[in-house]
Order: C-alpha cells, then sequence, then structure tokens
C-alpha cells in the first residue's frame, strides 16, 4: 500500500458533536489529577497553546498530547490549529449546556 | 503462618473520612456507565441492599460487589453491613459539603 501523500492528511482535528458528548466519558477523562489540572488552567477561558499549557505543567510535548487529545476526544477541549501551534479551550458553553454545574465543580477550589 | 482466625477478622468495613474524598478520584469512579447508573439508583438518599442494586441493575454479585467497593473506596457510597446483608447509601451530605453542585450533575437527567 503506498504511503498516504501528505497533501491529503486531514487538515480538521475531529471534536465529538455537542450532543454526542457524554457525561461518563467527561467524568472518567477529567478524574485525572493531570487533565483535570488542564481543565483548571482553561477556567477563565481564554485560549492557551499547547506549548504554553505544557510548559505551565512542566510537561514534556509527548505527555501533553496524550492528555490534550483524551480531553479533545471526550468533548471538554476544543483544539484550533493554527500554522505550527494548537491553541486549546474549555467547551464550556456545550458543557454548560449539556451538564450544567459540571464545569464549576471542576473548577471550584477544594475548600 | 497460622490462618488468621475469623473472629479477628475486621468487622468494620473502611470508607474514607470527608476531608479526603479527593475529586480527581470522585471523577474517575463515576465516570463509569455502570458506577453512574449505581448512583443514580441511590440519588433519593433511602439505602438499598447490595442484593437489590444488584437485581436491579442485572449483576452477577461478584460484579456488583466490585462496583460497590470502588464506589465505598471512593467515597462516594457508604456500605453498612447487618446480618448476612450489605445496605448501601450515597454520602450525599459529603459529597455535597466537598463538592457542591457534584451529585446534583450525576443524577440530572441528561436532557
Amino acid at each position: 500500500m503506498p504511503a498516504m501523500p501528505t497533501a491529503v492528511r486531514p487538515s480538521k482535528i475531529p471534536h465529538p458533536e455537542a450532543d454526542a458528548i457524554e457525561l461518563a466519558t467527561v467524568m472518567r477523562t477529567v478524574g485525572d489529577p493531570l487533565r483535570l489540572a488542564i481543565v483548571r488552567l482553561l477556567a477563565d477561558g481564554a485560549e492557551q497553546s499547547c506549548a504554553a499549557l505544557q510548559d505551565r505543567l512542566g510537561l514534556p510535548p509527548s505527555t501533553g498530547s496524550y492528555h490534550l487529545r483524551l480531553l479533545r476526544e471526550a468533548g471538554v477541549t476544543r483544539t484550533r490549529p493554527a500554522g505550527t501551534q494548537r491553541y486549546i479551550s474549555l467547551r464550556r458553553d456545550d458543557l454548560d449546556r449539556r451538564f450544567p454545574g459540571l464545569v464549576d465543580v471542576l473548577i471550584r477550589d477544594e475548600r
């Protein structure tokens, strides 16, 4: 089988539709201290570059990419490619509509 | 080593203190469709026997025990032994105090 030419590589990063986001999947995905920390870094709603997030958490790129992919696939975050960078944001509107109160629980300081 | 006599078997079932319950652990634990279903069966606050829960979910006892143990160890449920039965309840007060809004998110019908 010939190698797929780079030009036909899908340029879009897949995200689940808001209505396809599942509560158990979201819970399982944010039920990891590192991924919960990423959600909290995104709590103010601002986009952050993948590199900046990795830097703030002291993660090597491969580790950061892995956790950011899981968050994206679960519908927790959105990833926007721009040039050679990727920008990450919380899907707050979608999550608030599907699971009201969930994001507040996640980002609230524990006592 | 001699077998431990039955009489010194710990009669208490261990539960984490409310202040030791961790959000990421709770999230990870309820991030499973079956365990989320158990939480919802306990949503009205009433105690239910282990056997009744297993029956309502159509689970064999070994499967039910496993999931109920994970929920107890995470601090989500309380298990009270009575004779040969065990009664399960949601630790709603503890969870509401530690993570306000979380139980509401878990037990709300999804749209």
